[in-house]
């Protein structure tokens, strides 16, 4: 359909073939035929999407909070309702304008225009909610993107009562699905198929990420998993803990969101900021602050009422940062990373039960609609764990089948993670060395980690947490500042990326002089 | 029987005042009759010790390894058996000259006359074995200096089988029986009681201190305490952990003493030397290290096969640098301190079971002679602290009869401890602090903690560990130096302890500028 396009642009002037490049590929777009392509789907949406078009989402379940997405590149959208096994989930992927598009001539193509690569984005919690600003981000490079609702919709888990195959779509399946049909449209619409396929998913995303690399090890070469929702059984155990641990925001020794941001937070830095050699307001290495930190330092005195704690809430606070174990002595996850509580009073430490926990443990492990979150002992991680629905762990023991493959994966998550503690990807990392048998040199030939200081969870924080992970992180498009530049030269060219934003895993920022803004002013210990 | 010493200074030239007081000191002690004093008791030995004798013991256990020890300082010694409940004890006494002895005339008493002060000291493992030592040091400052054979005999626990009598001589009655028998053969012997009364032990010793402080707060009123076994059975339970984590010696992957010493040890220096600033072969907080050292760096590589550990290996390094946690999720007992490896080959990693928890869980916990140390499991851990033998646990809550009593007591522990973790200390700490409701410094009114970089098991190690604690860490007798001095002088003088060999906890060495080996080097952060 593309075809006759450089004959088209030597007659008609320039204005023209742009006007008639727009009509042919939105003519294109109109007629492309996907539910002819993809075994009993049904098309729900078929548009062409001109640049700068900002899209509203009527039918987008409300909790996802997604009303519209402002896409800047012109492009083909197609949504589709897919079947699982007795299930379905819905489908979408946006189709760039192709390079070799008459309208620009002799000129290069435009950034935004099909690259020839294919990008996968993920979900986050245990939602159902199409990434828009991902896909949009993708688009905006170049990547033919697919999203998925992940086989449900919104950000709640009700969906997943008593029908294992919603747990089995939201574990893995939607993932697989996604990325066979996404290649299939690709391929069928721009006549060739794609060169190389990317993953890049943060949080819920993130853990689709490594189940993609785990389970379905060809489906993509290059993988970006930022801030991993793995080993999730023992996750949402551990999210689940904090009710427990931390109370209702009406029980007496409750801590108010603002004496963690102040207090706390601030005797945190106090105790912590200057490990690293630099009082900056950010831990270079929280786990160095996690080892140290004594929340004893903030009791009230016999004859102070306020500016401190009860032994009750040092006691809260001491939990907060110690890491679970279980019934075996076994560790279910490591602690919350201190420099977080900023953020996690949000939700965390917001003295309610953490909804997508809540909902795991009622829907998917005990299909109890009833069951009481403030009800949590460490038993139930147990049994999360042990009955593993739908395989959805997410905690491999090997990723040597990816990484034949010639798979990159590029893991990074933030050291203030305020949802999922960093500390758990550090663990994953180790774990991965150790059951696979391979050294840091090794595994450096297809999985790089990097710690990101100061970074809440996938977005946001004190420290420099803008690393192109997605539309809010957006940098530029260079591979030593953007992680999405810098899987696709690894993946392309070979070049593995050595640091993103000064950071770089197993070593440590280390401060060793000079102004601490600058990248020279530390070092890879 | 000195009454008359300063009329006959008068008379005689000072060369025969000399002889007049020995014989005088001598006969004194000759003519003592402690039996008479101490209910049941029997008497065992009493002699008069000249200066620089070397005392011999051939009744003593060969285990204890004390066949002899060298008493720098005249004293009278008293060796008894006292009953107790069902049980018996060996009590021994060292009691000094006399401060106003007729033979110094007009001249200063010497140091090791006596100040009037009372000295208990304490046992080691679970062993019944005085620590001539400790008496030797304390007689050599002038107290009169007990000690006891903790009820039993040798370093074995085969006395507890069957006989919680036994059992409870060694967790408090023996303690308590030496202290009161102590006190009154003081009194008796000089004609006036003691003015105050001290406490130093390391170890079993150090746990002996804290069950004095809580259970019996007005026996002494000044106590250090070093290394202390408290919180007996997890710390039992841990220590029997080792060799189901490293194996025995004939074992695949057991770690040889010779990896530990050189390639781990190597490889905890260069991930962790420098986390305080100066690489020297001292971690001035192990908590750091433990808490980023990463075990994976030494696995070997596909071509590999020395020099480098097993992804078992590894992970048998990872566990013994790993807290133990038990059936509840409860911490049992904190991580080995990394760089204790040193030392700690010598028995927790040497591939055979810990004797001391072999015997404990045999003796005293399954009362079953066949028990086997392999078969331990985290769920032995539970048995025994459910137990708790004879109230042996050592891990209050509140020293607050203590404190109110004026009590004061020094805690020290070492950085690289490689039979009881130092981190227990540091736990214990928090415990109290957060137990009693106290600041750090409300605390500080009564207990002072001091952590010793680089300080192995009660003596030993990279780090500066010589601060007065036996005769092996005699350093002179300035409180800055000497913990015995410093206790002294904090009770009498009300001065505490600010600094012991530059380390103050809660704050932690770091290193600043300059020469490392100058305690202006370093800070207290």
């Amino acid at each position: 359909m593309f075809s006759n396009r450089t004959t088209l642009s030597a007659i008609f002037p320039i204005f023209t073939f742009t006007l008639a490049v727009s009509t042919d590929f939105q003519s294109a777009c109109l007629d492309f035929n996907p539910v002819s392509l993809i075994t009993n789907s049904t098309l729900r949406i078929l548009e062409h999407v001109p640049a700068n078009t900002t899209l509203t989402f009527p039918g987008n379940d409300e909790s996802c909070a997604r009303p519209k997405q402002l896409i800047t590149n012109e492009s083909c959208r197609i949504a589709l309702t897919i079947p699982t096994f007795n299930s379905s989930i819905i489908f979408e992927i946006f189709l760039p304008t192709p390079a070799q598009g008459f309208q620009r001539g002799v000129v290069l193509p435009a950034p935004a225009d099909w690259t020839g690569r294919f990008l996968g984005t993920g979900n986050g919690g245990i939602d159902g909610c199409i990434k828009y600003e991902d896909i949009a981000y993708g688009l905006s490079h170049g990547f033919a993107t697919t999203g998925s609702n992940n086989g449900h919709n919104g950000t709640g888990g009700k969906a997943f009562l008593n029908n294992l195959n919603i747990v089995t779509d939201f574990s893995w399946r939607s993932l697989h699905t996604t990325a066979v049909a996404g290649k299939i449209l690709t391929q069928a619409f721009y006549k060739k198929p794609h060169d190389k396929a990317y993953y890049i998913g943060c949080s819920g995303g993130g853990r689709q990420a490594i189940q993609a690399a785990s389970l379905f090890p060809e489906d993509y070469n290059g993988i970006v998993a930022g801030a991993p929702g793995i080993n999730f059984n023992y996750m949402s155990a551990w999210r689940a803990s904090f009710y427990t641990i931390a109370g209702s925001k009406n029980s007496t020794d409750f801590i108010k969101p603002e004496t963690w941001t102040r207090l706390i937070h601030t005797e945190i830095l106090r105790q912590c900021d200057e490990i690293d050699g630099v009082k900056d307001g950010i831990l270079a290495d929280a786990s160095l602050c996690a080892a140290v930190f004594r929340p004893e330092a903030l009791l009230c005195n016999t004859n102070q009422s306020s500016n401190c704690l009860s032994a009750k809430q040092v006691d809260i606070v001491r939990k907060v940062y110690s890491p679970l174990y279980g019934e075996k002595g076994e560790l279910i996850y490591p602690s919350l990373q201190p420099g977080a509580e900023v953020q996690a009073i949000q939700r965390l430490l917001a003295g309610s039960p953490f909804s997508y926990s809540e909902d795991w443990f009622r829907y998917a492990v005990y299909r109890n609609p009833e069951w009481d979150p403030a009800s949590w002992t460490i038993h139930d991680a147990e049994v999360a764990e042990e009955l593993n629905p739908a395989n959805v762990r997410s905690w491999p023991d090997s990723l040597t089948n990816f990484k034949d493959n010639g798979g990159k994966l590029l893991l990074y998550h933030g050291g203030a993670d305020n949802q999922i503690t960093g500390f758990n990807t550090e663990r994953f990392y180790n774990h991965l060395s150790r059951s696979m048998a391979v050294t840091s040199t090794e595994m450096d030939t297809f999985l790089r980690f990097f710690r990101i200081p100061g970074m809440f969870h996938c977005s946001g924080g004190p420290g420099a947490w803008m690393i192109g992970q997605s539309t809010s992180g957006a940098v530029g498009y260079d591979s030593k500042r953007n992680v999405l530049a810098a899987i696709v030269e690894w993946v392309e060219k070979g070049r593995k990326p050595e640091v993103v934003v000064g950071t770089k895993y197993p070593t440590r920022s280390t401060y060793v002089g000079g102004n601490s803004s600058f990248v020279d002013s530390w070092v890879c210990r």
